[in-house]
């Protein structure tokens, strides 16, 4: 564990590693899909909808076709897309209640021991997101959750999407640090990955219910990262706080 | 006080308002100089000689002639300068000193009353700094002296300096807020007038000693702002928290 004696920073992943996007986002697309005569759409089906959207729309600012836009409005379209996939016309349905719903992911709860473990990493580190989630979304969702975070970072500060290269280095630029002193935290092989060929250290912390019961992927790690823990509580002790 | 009814977020000026930067960087110049043999040199009098090059070094930012850069660098770049005009010369003193000095403006304490009354207002509204300061500086000095923002915001964020419009309205757009929703909390008329002028709510909290026991400037608000307070405890039982 020596890359990580150098670590001032621990940065995180958030949707997924630190927060469950697919209950929260199914809990309030339930009461919303009943309300317009389509309970009978499976709410976790749609969440999963809307979050195979997410990918494809970063990526039309990753590749410079489009200039960089916020998730809320990334989000925000691809809703819109969605219940047109499910039959709903957007354009019938109120800006209040598309707007409300838009940012349940505002409101997504973090997995059960996540807060703890943040309350102990943050004694010993300076403890940020770096999510491709907008500022407001992030600091509203720390405030309703509780997520201890010393700053919110992310691609709209670093003004670009994981897993490009500025989204990493822009990050630890920021915090006025080397990319060695910063350790990614996330639950995503493909994330510690990029941010590896950055030059950061790397921390997996598996999700095995992120995708739901059948989940197939990142069930572990697929590099010998710096740490692998349990959970968040276990990254605390592995790493003495 | 109607203005406030549509706030939802303070957003906080912070050298001065928040924090008192000339006793702390009198606390942190006077061993530096006596190291240096210049014990002679009033430490005030070199916070004060430091902070004179504040403004017109950003002002080179604001007019276009150099591009937007953090204020750590330009802290840097004074301090250097300061050091000159007292006959220090900056290449002889290493390196990590010079920034450790540097770093005296991630220390700064608040004022006594700041942080209980930053933890009332919390609970109602969305805080955060609108600072100069960059994020790393105002995320330390968070984290030190445990001011309880949900977000780290400011000139690094907007790209702006005040009092630049861009400053209050891309904060306000950042937090996916009108400007009116917003409200700025300053120490200083010309600040509170800028954010006036981009449609923000204003309060002033007198600083009287920020300058020193002789202040002359910014006892008295200079026009009818939102909210007058005494002081951050008086602020939020005015804003019933």
């Amino acid at each position: 564990m020596s890359a990580m004696e150098s670590v001032k920073a621990l940065v995180f992943d958030v949707f997924g590693t630190v927060v469950d996007w697919r209950e929260g986002i199914a809990r309030d697309a339930a009461p919303f899909l009943a309300r317009h005569g389509r309970g009978d759409i499976d709410p976790r089906g749609f969440a999963d909808a809307w979050r195979r959207r997410y990918q494809p729309a970063m990526e039309e600012c990753r590749s410079g076709r489009r200039p960089f836009t916020r998730l809320d409005l990334l989000h925000r379209e691809n809703l819109e897309a969605v219940l047109r996939d499910h039959g709903l016309d957007p354009a019938r349905i109120g800006e209040s209640e598309l707007d409300a719903l838009n940012r349940a992911w505002h409101r997504l709860d973090p997995w059960p021991e996540a807060v703890a473990g943040l309350v102990r990493l943050r004694r010993r580190y300076f403890i940020a997101p770096l999510s491709n989630g907008n500022i407001a979304l992030l600091a509203n969702m720390a405030k309703r959750a509780g997520l201890p975070w010393d700053a919110i970072l992310g691609a709209e500060v670093a003004q670009a999407y994981k897993p490009q290269p500025e989204a990493y280095l822009r990050t630890a630029e920021i915090l006025g640090l080397r990319p060695a002193e910063v350790c990614l935290v996330a639950a995503h092989n493909n994330d510690l990955k990029a941010a590896r060929g950055s030059g950061l250290a790397t921390a997996f912390v598996p999700r095995p219910t992120e995708h739901g019961p059948g989940q197939a992927t990142d069930l572990e790690p697929a590099e010998p990262w710096d740490v692998v823990a349990r959970d968040f509580q276990d990254l605390a002790h592995r790493l003495g706080c």
